[in-house]
């Protein structure tokens, strides 16, 4: 049964991602908008394309329909794990009994184990393998630190609100679920009608708000709850805004990222790490995004727990010392090529990737690695993890490159962590509003001599002769590069004067000798002064989290066949409890055995609960394979025991007191469960008791 | 001189409690204000008190002047300590490039480690040992939570406003430092005056805005930086405030503390917990609080991090099955009674302090001795803790006991944690808000018959008797007890008639035989349904961590003694880091050495740094002293190693094969550096290096 379900998930996955690369033709048509001519022959693939999809939707659905072994569609699946997280306190809708607050989720106990886990795992393996500093600010940050970082102007979705009722709604996907609808359901509208929906639908993430709403207006679209006509679209800013202090003076918002933090303490950790390059920092903790309208469940919330690296490096030189830990690694990898030809991902040497140039540098390609070691470790199924490169117009301009780890889950592709060069953007940017030189340098082993070009604009004279507009022709003249200064140089030397285009007062005007001096002097120099480069590793651990749970949950029969039982199938790392001891029925002997090994797993340092409840064996299994328990220790006499491993159901006979170290050697991963079966007796009555 | 220094040291400490008795004093005056009376002959105890204040501070100046080895005062030790944290990244003021705001700080990478550190030993002393049910809840948080705590109308300070400036200050800070200058600076006072002064310290934290006012007229007390008028204090709420969605229909609040959201999760973990009691659900996180003029540092602060426990109890049987564990502990304890007494703290073994009723119930003393293993097992020193009961006046109403885990800081006794026995106020508050029931239940072995009285009130004949005070008159004759109502039955039944006073009418009025039915009924209950009492510690993790760098801190002087040498006695488990290696000299055979032990110890999972510096090895083990690491491994052979504790500065030679071990082994307490001692040669050249 198990095989059947893997089967058909695999062949979900696989329909899901050809239904995925139209996704990625419709993004290749968003990047070639430019290029206008090629706009028809892309939407005719695209149409094509789209039939393709709904032909495979059905037989897709035909699949699902026609296997009568109680595997699930994605809607269904969904529901089931979602069932099981919520009823076993994985998470709760917060303030339940005040009916909830759309996007707020809390852990209950096994969900906060699993996130404890995940957090440590990531300590282990980024702060401290890495040599990361940690830091950890608040969440209450000061508008002049968004103010430089851009979150203040350009954080927002475009919103629209019904002008009776005052309803909020994200004007795009107002516009998105019209066309969708239309595309997939009016088998009324014409071909041509149907091109035109697709046309927007790749092309309405870069729309102004000024295109959006006309859209709104053209299509006649109104509140989908009232039906009550709607306001101009207007940016809405995603922060939570607050204030600082008793007087209502400074202005705060509650941080939409961890990253700002970092960048703001640059110089006091570039001190502490020796004033060396490169080195990271790295911080876990809360931001906050007051989504429109949250959708996508566990997904898309309000308050969330960010884990952000901030690697900084001399943009000279990204090599990392340690790539050949991971240049052999291969996994799927989806690069922008790939996407605008309608291609899907591939596997890839990342090795291979960098060196192609595929991968920007070695740095950004070192993290990638990492990060797919990171989440195929916690149990993310690596058929289902791609790293997925982000297109030209997906980017800051800024940016060098980005690639994003996206996992597959009932929701389709979800961006898990970025990866991306950022460039020296950040620190520039706090360095220019707070006046603080955010920079590293470089000491030269020997000094340099360098030749400097120097231009000084005579601005008494320029003040003459162009009164208001001086300020612009300066600024064009210090603008010049090395080849137009010598060449101005020259002429004025010949000519007395020259012609000279000012681009902000988009004309030319006459520069004469005494208006400007132009020399090359040189310099001795001992050291390089620079803005570092920042390669940031940015983790949505929430997502990791609900989608490590969708792939890690199964359903397999009961003994008795009449249902279906749920089974986290967890690797002990993230499992929240390692370890369950049932004494098989309630008397004084296997309690005191249950107390000794209690005892011992303790000091190992296995978290483990016992289950003293009187219910069969088989019930208590079920139930903690529910929570994800690995293995279960089952007391039934006062000198041997068995250990019962979640997946296979083995069960081999152990001595009481080899019991817990025997469990901590597995679950700590320094045995495998096969080196436990080959060890220890079978135990032969384990089929019995489920 | 560290003797010396150790001695001063608890000098000072001495002498500031004995000041704090007076402080302690001053409680009791405002606990004695209904006893007008007495108050006199309290305020000439006061000024007596006041009086062996000063001495005793003159004294302690002098002490302190007299000493010439470098000891330090209050002030100064506290600015020694201030100065290596901030110069050593263990906090950082937030967003310092921007000049920063005040009462924000980040920590930075040794102060993370260390919070790590003290959450992981909290995670596993409370919610592992004791099989905690662990949440995480969001920060943001909707208003009627708030509402239905009390905090959206009482979580408040009183606030005055510059008129003029509109700058704020919190009025009874003002008024204190008024009273406070008078009282010892100003030497033209009367007697007199200086009484009603020390009177108006004693009671005005029971103040209400209008007393409060009427003083700050009165005495003429303006804005300290500007002498402008003052506005009327009026409360000013310490909560964020912020608005949930886009609407701004929904207000919300930065939460203040973390325990509402286990309150309002009360029904869900019961059921998780197989509906039984007692159980302890706990949280860790972000709380925040919008002070109005922070001070003392890192103490008052806007955002804290909080780890809360809620142990709910069935009100009938607060015992706890582990308390024989804690019982014989014994420890500093302050109760109420010595405090009135003008005593100061004292001994008290814990099993005794529960026994004699001192301390309310078990659970609460089960508590206090956890709290006070988790505190000293952490590194604060026994002797500058002590546990203090709430005064009557301090207390909400509707708590049943409360002790504060007080440390002894620079600043004086500072409040870390909170033990309180809030009784059902908080499940109550939440089940009357929300109408979901927050109850538990015991169900009885055998049904109970319980005789129940009904009192039926006649509305119609009380309404044609009463008119438009019916509704106090039902409410009276329901609200009888047993032996009122079956006198009421009695008379009604012989006279026909009865005279009721009615309370809130404040009058008589006659009830006749129809207008109302008494009887008693028998019913079988087949179990009990009540709200349960929660116990709550409530830790303060920056709190006590910046109280554990007081603790740990102390200086030495440098071998060749010019300088004083500052060091971290971390005890390891808190350590930032457990060891450092240093290659003695840098080639490549002590490279390989170095390389191996590394390896072994991340193997061991000990954390470590390499310096490879060229700085002498005195130079290194000062800095790595400074950072409180407790080993370090010297590697000046590629067979063996020295290892150098950190407090005693003593070194063994111990093979390079075992170095990591018997580090790991020292760090995680499974034997002592004594052990090690003994066990391994002494490293004769010890002294040389430093």
């Amino acid at each position: 049964m198990d095989a059947t379900e893997q089967s058909l998930r695999q062949s979900l996955s696989e329909k899901s991602s050809s239904v995925e690369s139209q996704g990625n033709a419709v993004r290749a048509l968003k990047a070639s908008r430019a290029a206008k001519p090629e706009i028809d022959a892309a939407i005719d693939l695209l149409n094509k394309l789209k039939l393709e999809k709904s032909t495979v939707e059905k037989q897709l659905q035909s699949i699902i329909t026609s296997s009568g072994n109680g595997s699930l569609n994605r809607e269904a699946f969904r529901q089931a794990v979602v069932n099981t997280l919520e009823r076993r306190l994985f998470y709760i809708p917060s303030f339940k009994i005040y009916r909830g607050v759309a996007g707020l989720f809390d852990y209950g106990p096994p969900g906060c184990a699993v996130k404890s886990n995940v957090l440590s795992f990531w300590r282990q393996h980024f702060i401290l393998e890495e040599n990361m500093l940690e830091v950890d600010c608040p969440c209450v940050t000061p508008e002049v630190v968004l103010k430089a970082s851009g979150h203040v102007d350009k954080f927002t979705d475009l919103m629209v609100k019904d002008e009776k009722t005052g309803t909020c709604y994200r004007a795009d996907h107002l516009l998105k679920d019209y066309c969708t609808d239309k595309v997939e359901k009016d088998l009324t509208i014409s071909a041509d009608k149907a091109a035109e929906f697709k046309d927007v639908l790749a092309v309405m993430e870069d729309y102004s708000p000024e295109e959006l709403g006309a859209k709104l207006k053209e299509y006649g679209i109104t509140a989908p709850d009232t039906k009550n006509p709607l306001s101009d679209p207007y940016p809405f800013n995603l922060m939570f805004q607050t204030s600082i202090g008793p007087s209502g003076l400074i202005p705060g918002y509650m941080r939409p990222e961890t990253a700002q933090g970092i960048f703001v303490n640059f110089k006091d950790l570039y001190y502490y790490n020796g004033r060396k390059l490169p080195f990271a920092a790295a911080q876990i903790g809360q931001a906050f995004r007051n989504e429109i309208s949250p959708r996508q469940g566990l997904l898309r919330v309000r308050e969330f727990t960010l884990a952000e690296i901030e690697h900084f490096v001399d943009p000279e030189n990204k090599s990392h010392p340690k790539f050949p830990d991971v240049s052999k690694l291969e996994f799927l990898m989806f690069p922008r090529e790939e996407q605008m030809s309608g291609q899907s991902a591939k596997k890839l040497c990342i090795g291979e990737a960098v060196a192609k140039g595929t991968v920007n540098n070695e740095t950004l390609g070192y993290f990638i690695g990492r990060v797919y070691l990171f989440l195929t470790r916690l149990g993310i199924d690596k058929e289902r993890l791609r790293f997925r490169q982000h297109l030209a117009n997906e980017m800051a301009h800024y940016a060098a490159d980005c690639w994003d780890a996206e996992i597959e889950s009932s929701y389709g592709w979800i961006e898990c962590v970025g990866i991306a060069d950022r460039s020296a953007y950040d620190l520039r940017a706090h360095s220019e509003k707070s006046g603080v030189a955010l920079v590293a340098e470089e000491k030269y082993a020997e000094p340099k001599e360098v030749e400097k070009l120097v231009i000084n604009p005579v601005k008494k004279e320029l003040g003459l002769a162009f009164k208001g507009n001086q300020k612009n022709v300066v600024e064009s003249l210090e603008a010049m590069n090395e080849k137009e200064a010598m060449e101005m140089k020259a002429s004025l030397e010949s000519k007395g004067e020259v012609e000279f285009y000012v681009c902000t007062l988009e004309k030319n005007v006459i520069i004469k000798k005494n208006m400007v001096s132009i020399s090359k002097e040189k310099k001795k120099e001992h050291r390089r002064v620079f803005t570092p480069s920042v390669i940031e590793p940015s983790f949505g651990i929430g997502r990791i989290i609900y989608c490590l749970y969708e792939h890690c949950f199964s359903t397999r029969p009961s003994k008795a066949g009449d249902e279906q039982l749920n089974v986290f199938r967890f690797p002990p790392l993230v499992a929240p409890i390692k370890c369950t001891v049932f004494p098989l029925v309630q008397n004084q002997q296997f309690e005191e055995a249950t107390k000794v090994i209690s005892k011992e797993l303790t000091s190992v340092g296995i978290s483990h609960k016992i289950d003293i409840t009187g219910t069969s064996i088989g019930k208590r299994y079920a139930r903690t394979d529910e929570l994800g328990v690995p293995f279960a220790i089952t007391v039934d006499s006062d000198t041997s025991v068995t250990i019962r491993e979640r997946d296979s159901k083995d069960q081999v006979r152990v001595s009481l007191e080899e019991a817990a170290s025997v469990v901590s050697s597995v679950a700590e991963g320094k045995m495998t469960w096969q080196d436990v079966w080959a060890r220890f007796p079978h135990h032969s009555s384990a089929a019995a008791d489920e």
